[in-house]
């Protein structure tokens, strides 16, 4: 075996070994009851993390399938993407590939998508949903979902979808009392668990629009899992062993405390961004916007960062990432988020400083 | 820990240590060399598999989303459904989720879908795709594939689209050979791996098909997949552990020689065929189209399967099926496929046969 090379890159991050060993749980019948037992262990622990009493539900899938299947269960008219990096924008990609009338709201990437600017679009009554990213993972760039949440209650027809890929349990997103139709999580980001799984949750007013859709499909079709949900179930084969993981974080989740965790979160992306700012560096992200899972730098300083990588792998058997997308090498990305304490992180910090003096 | 309880199911089956250790390696970020590398690994392995020289691909889904995949990338006119059990009825329910055209070739539950059969509506010229499950899982019966093939050949415009969920790795099937244009197989299965990740490969006449489709989607986008395969990459985040899972399996499959492993299962299915015939049990296929990989017995003894189930479980920590769907009782299956000897096997109708005394 090689020496194992931690992950502080924005997702897949590193996985502990408990929750790796819960995954690797021997394999039970999907259609047993202890099945049943096992989601509805997890189910009470998965609405707390979406503060919601609506159904939460596991899709064997990662995120985009959960991403496509919001589009497939609710646009009948045409979709608003707020579009601000490689994520959101392609958000836009799917939509007209799923057959669906689009139209782009496309900022600059690291800007924020402004509730104003919904708003607008909104106005002209064409929209019957839109597809924000809460925490643009390309950029490192959070727009104000709550002041966003507060445009969307003006129009209760239009149905607000919103992926939480990289912020969620990094910080509280409030389903319920947003107002929120579809939020939608990876695991592989801030939750700290094996790739290859996606959570949601769908509110009442979605269902309700999800029924009157008839070429839904089946695979992300969300009145299935709803009625599978009800008796602890999956439509499909689930990916059982991401269920014992979930159960493992859950326990961890709570063992340290919502408000301790989001705490945690934020103090590390302090942390971060005054390593940044101190050493010459610049935020990619608008000021106000940053990320509180993952820091996006500017480059300013012409750093190499490949061979910061490089030496950070040798030395201290770690990596973090390069850039995304058309941003790669002008930028590179730390990720904090996860079990991280904010001692690592710091310890990290001091990692890279040491890199850069030898490369 | 309670104890394990070993699976006689149709999938999920028992998963060796060696596997659920590999299935629980530490993340790698699914952009990287590292990735890249171990999906250029598995590939030829997963080629010979298929018996292909084309792309296979592994879908972050259960086998449902290809087969649901599979009917947006290719249906543009209408899709003829060969239906003989619970998992090849609802593919035809799912075509019409999707928004297609579909029609029902139906026969009874337990008989075989037949060439003829399929050769008179396909005669109409109305189609053009049709789907087959090879071993209906819920009723053990397996159809005649490569008598099916010769006729899909008359019918170079018709997709044949092969579902072989629970025949993959049980035996041979040819897919350049028969003309299959995609084939899909999930994992938990006779692949004796986690749930939660499916396979499959594509024909160069499919991939040009999906390609004239305008709304087949993104996230089962045939042509997305083959564009990241080429890179050894993935469209979305990929399921990891089952990747390295898969390099544990097909290591597993060479040493044993898959001559070998085919052999197996073939003595398995007899064996279990002959215990359920020998103690007054029929088989509840028809003669002839008996699956290789699971034995569905007709309880016609009407012995009180979850009686004998429980006695499984709590004197020899297995558990046998009770039946699906609308024979659940009526019916009860031995899965004898995946890694187990025909010595397991021998052993398994033994504790049976033990069980039936005492219930």
């Amino acid at each position: 075996m090689s020496q194992h090379i931690k992950l502080f890159i924005p997702g897949p991050i590193e996985v502990s070994e408990k929750t790796l060993r819960a995954y690797a749980t021997p394999m039970i019948g999907h259609r047993s009851k202890d099945f049943q037992a096992l989601y509805a262990d997890i189910h009470p622990g998965l609405q707390r993390l979406f503060f919601t009493k609506q159904p939460v539900f596991v899709s064997t899938s990662s995120a985009w399938g959960v991403m496509e299947g919001a589009l497939r269960n609710l646009v009948s008219k045409k979709v608003l993407n707020c579009m601000n990096g490689a994520f959101s924008d392609k958000w836009f990609d799917v939509a007209k590939k799923c057959g669906k009338q689009a139209e782009a709201l496309q900022v600059e990437w690291g800007q924020p998508i402004l509730p104003e600017q919904i708003d607008a679009k909104l106005k002209t009554g064409e929209f019957d949903a839109v597809t924000l990213i809460h925490n643009e993972t390309s950029t490192g760039t959070m727009s104000p979902l709550a002041d966003i949440a507060e445009v969307l209650k003006k129009y209760p027809d239009v149905m607000f979808i919103v992926d939480c890929v990289s912020s969620f349990t990094a910080m509280p997103i409030e389903f319920d009392k947003l107002g929120i139709d579809v939020l939608l999580a990876g695991t592989q980001k801030a939750m700290a668990m094996p790739s290859g799984c996606a959570l949601f949750t769908v509110s009442e007013k979605a269902f309700a629009k999800a029924a009157t859709i008839k070429d839904r499909g089946y695979y992300f079709d969300f009145i299935e899992f709803r009625k599978n949900q009800e008796n602890n179930m999956t439509p499909t084969t689930p990916s059982i062993g991401h269920f014992y993981a979930l159960k493992s974080k859950i326990e961890d989740f709570e063992t340290e405390g919502l408000e301790n965790r989001y705490a945690r979160h934020k103090a590390n992306a302090l942390l971060t961004r005054e390593w940044a700012l101190g050493n010459g560096f610049e935020l990619f992200p608008a000021k106000g916007y940053e990320s509180l899972s993952l820091t996006c730098v500017k480059n300013v300083k012409n750093i190499d960062v490949p061979k910061l990588n490089a030496a950070l792998k040798s030395k201290y058997y770690c990596v973090i990432d390069g850039g995304y997308g058309k941003i790669k090498g002008t930028t590179f990305r730390i990720s904090h988020m996860g079990d991280e304490s904010t001692e690592n992180i710091r310890q990290l910090l001091g990692w890279i400083d040491d890199c850069l003096k030898s490369i």
